[in-house]
C-alpha cells in the first residue's frame, strides 16, 4: 500500500511535548488568573449556524470563514452558503449565548473562555488558521458601569505579571475623547472619523510625514493646522498617573464626548491605581484606536517594553451593545483577548520562551526484572503523593534508561537494586543539578516532595 | 432589524457557567492522572487534510465525517472531496502525529490528549455531534511490553477513585483468546470469527436465546454444542484475582493463540495487583469485543456498578500497529478513551452530578461608594492569597447584592462598611453554613484561606 505523507496544513501550530507543556503552562496561567478575578468559564460548540454567525460581519471577515458540511449534506451542494461553519473568534459565540441563555445568567456577567477559532488566512509565516483566543467579558443588563473597565487593567497586569515574560505596558485611550476631539477640529462624521483614525494608525508603520501629507491631500483635505493638532493628540503618551492626568487637562475644554471621555479615562486611571496597578505598568496613549468598529469607550492594548515589534499581546475594549443581532435586550460590555497561539509563536520565535521541564517529575528505573513488583509499589507511593511518576517497564541497560529520561527532560532518576533492597534505601540522581544522593526508602516521598516545591517555588 | 434566532446546532452540549465548572472539574481530575502516570500532553488540529484522515477509514465513519472548505474553496465547487476535514477521533491524529513528528519522540512515546472531535450524527438524544475525547495511549517503536497492557487498569483506577462517581469495575478480556478458542471449536476464518463476535455483543441486549438461536441458524450453521460452548465461554466472569487464574485455566488447552492471550491475561492480572489496584475493581469478562478491528490483544470496558445502563465509561485496547498508513515503521501500542461528553451528560442526567459550586470564593459587596479603594485593595490582597474573588463594582442595595452572591453559588461574602472599618474588622457572611462572622480586617486572608482549604479537603 502506497504510503500517505503524514502532514498538517499550513497556518497550524502543533507542538512536541515540551514545548505544549509550556504553551499548557501559559493557559493555566491565563486561566487561574482570569478566575482569581471571578470570571466564569463558558466553552461553547465549534461549529455554529452560518446565519447566526455572520448576521453582523462584513466582506473581510466573511471570505475568511471556515464553512462545514457532512457527507450528507455534500451531496445536495449548490444550494448556497452551507448551513454550519466554524467560528473566526470568541465575541460572535458570546453574543450568541447570552442571548440564548439570557434568563439564566446573572447581570453583570462575567465569563471567561479559552478555545481555538478557524480563519481561511492566506497561508503565510506567523498567520494562524487555527488559534486559541483567551477572553474576558463583563457584560451588563442595560447599563455597565465604567468601573469594570478600569478591573480590566487590573486582570491584564496580573496575567502578564504571573506569565513572566519580561516588563509590559497596558495603554489606554477612549474612543469617545478621540471622536469629541475631531469634532472639535471640524471633523464631524462619523464615518469621516473611523477614516482619519485608520491613517493615524499608519503612523508606526509610515511616519509622521506620510500621515500629515495624506491628511493634507486630496482624500481628506484638512488644514495643515488641523493635521498637526491630529498628530499631536496621537502622540500623546503618559509617564506617570499625575502626568496622565496632566495631559488630558492639557487638551483643553471640547464637546460633550471628548468631556465624557476624559470622565472616563479619568474615573478609570483613578481606579487602576486602587485596583494595585503600579504607575511603570499602564499609561495613556492617544493613538490607540483599534481596528474594531464596535469599541466605543475605553480601549485598550499591552506590549512588551523590549520587544516593541511584537505588537499588542492583549487588546480590547468598551462596547455599547453585544448582540443586538439575536435580542432587544441592550447589553453593554467590556472585554479583552489574549491570543496565546500568535503570542507564544512570536515569544518563542524571539528566544523567550524554553522548552519546558517535562510534567514527569520522576523516571524508576528497572534495574533488576524480578523486582518490578517493588518498582511498581514505589511509583504508586509517589503518584499517591503527587508526584508524576513514570516506570520503566521495559528493562534494558540502566545507561538507556538515564539517557531516556535526560531525552524526555525528566529531573529525577530513581535506582532499586539488589543492594539499595536489602539496605532500604533508594539511589536517586538529580539529572538537573548532576547529582546523585542516597536516602532511606521511607524517606523518599517526603524528601522529592521537597525538592519540588522548591523548584516550583523558584519558578 | 430582523433578530436571528439565537441557537446551536442540535448534538452539542452547551453548559450553564455552573455546570462548566463541574465539568472543567472533570478534565482536570483526568488530566491530573494522566500526567500523574508519566503522560505527556498533546494537541492535533481540529481540521487535518482529508486524505489523511480517511486512508483508513470505512463506509460508516466516512458517512460521518465534517467536512471543510474555506470561502474561497467552496467557488471552486463539485471537485470532489474537500481537501480538509475535521477529525472524528483523536487516534488516527495521533497516528499522524508519529509518524509525522517520529525522529524528535522518545519511545516508548506516552501522550495524553484531551480534545473535542466531531460526527455528524443523526440529530438524537444523548447523540453528539462535538464531544470531548480523553486518550492515553503508549506507543512502542518495533515491540511494546505486554506489562504496558497492565499500567493501562492502573491509570483508569486512579482516574474514576479520584472522579468520585460511585464504585466502578474495570472488565478485562484478550483478543488472542477469543480467537483461539473460536479457532478450536472449528472457527477458524477471522472474518467469520468478527461475525461470531458481533453477534456475541448483543448478548446484553437480546439475551443469550438469540444469540443462540442465531448461531445454530442458517447464516452461521454452527452446532448446538458449539453454540453452547460460546454462550458459555462469553459468560465467564471472575469474582477474585485467584477465581480470574482459575477461570483461565478451566478453559483446558488450546491451540498457539489461545496460549497467547491466555499468558498476557495472566502477565497483566498479576502486575494490575502490583499497581496497588484493589480486587473489586477489577475482573475477567469474557464477553468484551470492542466493535473496532484493529484490537488485536488486551481489550478493556470499564462500568459504573450502579448504572449498568450507562455502559461502558472507559474503553481500549492493543493495536498492532498504530500508523502503517503513514509510516513503515512498526508502532504497537495501548490506549484507552473517556468520552467525556457523553458521561458527564449521562451522569447529569442520572442525577448524579451536582451543579458545582462556583469557582469564585468571595463576593467583596459595595455598602459604601466612597469606600471603592478600600474594597479593591480588600480583593487585591485576597486574590494574591490565590482567592478567587469578585468585587461589586456599580453598587445598588446590598439585599440584592446578597441576592447576586447566593444565585452565581458564592460562598463567603464579605461586608466592610464604615462601622467594620472604624473597627479594623470585616464581617463575613458564610452562604453555605447559613452563618456569619466577624474577624480582624488583618486576619481576613488567613481565616478565609484555611476555611476554602478545609471545604476542598472534605470535597
Amino acid at each position: 500500500m502506497a504510503l500517505t505523507p503524514a502532514r498538517t496544513m499550513p497556518g497550524v501550530l502543533e507542538l512536541l511535548p515540551l514545548d505544549q507543556i509550556a504553551f499548557q503552562r501559559m493557559l493555566d496561567v491565563i486561566r487561574r488568573n482570569y478566575e482569581r478575578f471571578g470570571f466564569l468559564p463558558v466553552e461553547t460548540p465549534v461549529i455554529e449556524y452560518s446565519d447566526v454567525l455572520l448576521t453582523k460581519t462584513g466582506g473581510e471577515t466573511e471570505r475568511q470563514v471556515y464553512f462545514v458540511q457532512s457527507t450528507g449534506a455534500l451531496d445536495k451542494a449548490d444550494e448556497g452558503t452551507p448551513e454550519l461553519a466554524l467560528r473566526f473568534d470568541l465575541t460572535v459565540p458570546l453574543a450568541r449565548y447570552v442571548a440564548e441563555h439570557e434568563r439564566d445568567l446573572s447581570f453583570p456577567f462575567r465569563r471567561y473562555q479559552m478555545q481555538k477559532v478557524y480563519r481561511g488566512e492566506r497561508a503565510q509565516r506567523g498567520r494562524f488558521r487555527e488559534f486559541y483566543q483567551c477572553d474576558i467579558d463583563v457584560i451588563g443588563k442595560d447599563a455597565l458601569s465604567v468601573r469594570y473597565d478600569a478591573e480590566i487593567p487590573a486582570v491584564i497586569y496580573s496575567v502578564f505579571r504571573e506569565l513572566d515574560i519580561g516588563p509590559f505596558i497596558i495603554q489606554l485611550n477612549n474612543r469617545k475623547l478621540m471622536r469629541g476631539y475631531f469634532e472639535s477640529l471640524g471633523i464631524v462624521d462619523g464615518d469621516q472619523q473611523m477614516l482619519v483614525l485608520r491613517e493615524v494608525d499608519k503612523l508606526d508603520k509610515r511616519g509622521a510625514d506620510y500621515v500629515r501629507d495624506t491628511l493634507t491631500g486630496a482624500a481628506f483635505g484638512l488644514s495643515a493646522e488641523v493635521a498637526q493638532k491630529i498628530l499631536a493628540f496621537v502622540q500623546v503618551r503618559s509617564t506617570s498617573l499625575q502626568d496622565a492626568f496632566d495631559k488630558l487637562d492639557a487638551l483643553g475644554a471640547g464637546p460633550e464626548a471628548m468631556e465624557q471621555g476624559r470622565a472616563e479615562l479619568k474615573e478609570v486611571l483613578g481606579l487602576i491605581h486602587a485596583f494595585g496597578v503600579p504607575q511603570t505598568h499602564y499609561a495613556l496613549n492617544l493613538s490607540i484606536a483599534r481596528g474594531l468598529d464596535y469599541y466605543t469607550g475605553m480601549v485598550y492594548e499591552t506590549t512588551l517594553n523590549d520587544h516593541p515589534q511584537i505588537g499588542s499581546i492583549c487588546s480590547g475594549g468598551r462596547y455599547e451593545n453585544l448582540a443586538g443581532q439575536y435580542t432587544k435586550s441592550h447589553l453593554p460590555g467590556v472585554g479583552i483577548s489574549i491570543g496565546l497561539t500568535r503570542l507564544y509563536w512570536q515569544l518563542h520565535d524571539a528566544g523567550l520562551i524554553d522548552t519546558a521541564k517535562s510534567t514527569v517529575d520522576v523516571l524508576v528505573t528497572q534495574m533488576d526484572e524480578a523486582q518490578l513488583p517493588a518498582y511498581l509499589a514505589l511509583a504508586s507511593e509517589l503518584r499517591g503523593a503527587g508526584i508524576a511518576t513514570e516506570v520503566v517497564l521495559e528493562g534494558g541497560k540502566l545507561g538507556r534508561q538515564f539517557k531516556y529520561a535526560d531525552r524526555a527532560g525528566i529531573r529525577f532518576v530513581v535506582v532499586l537494586g539488589e543492594d539499595e533492597l536489602t539496605r532500604g534505601v533508594v539511589t536517586v540522581k538529580d539529572l538537573r543539578r548532576e547529582d546523585q544522593f542516597e536516602v532511606a526508602r521511607s524517606e523518599l516521598v517526603k524528601t522529592l516532595r521537597v525538592e519540588l516545591e522548591q523548584a516550583a517555588a523558584m519558578g
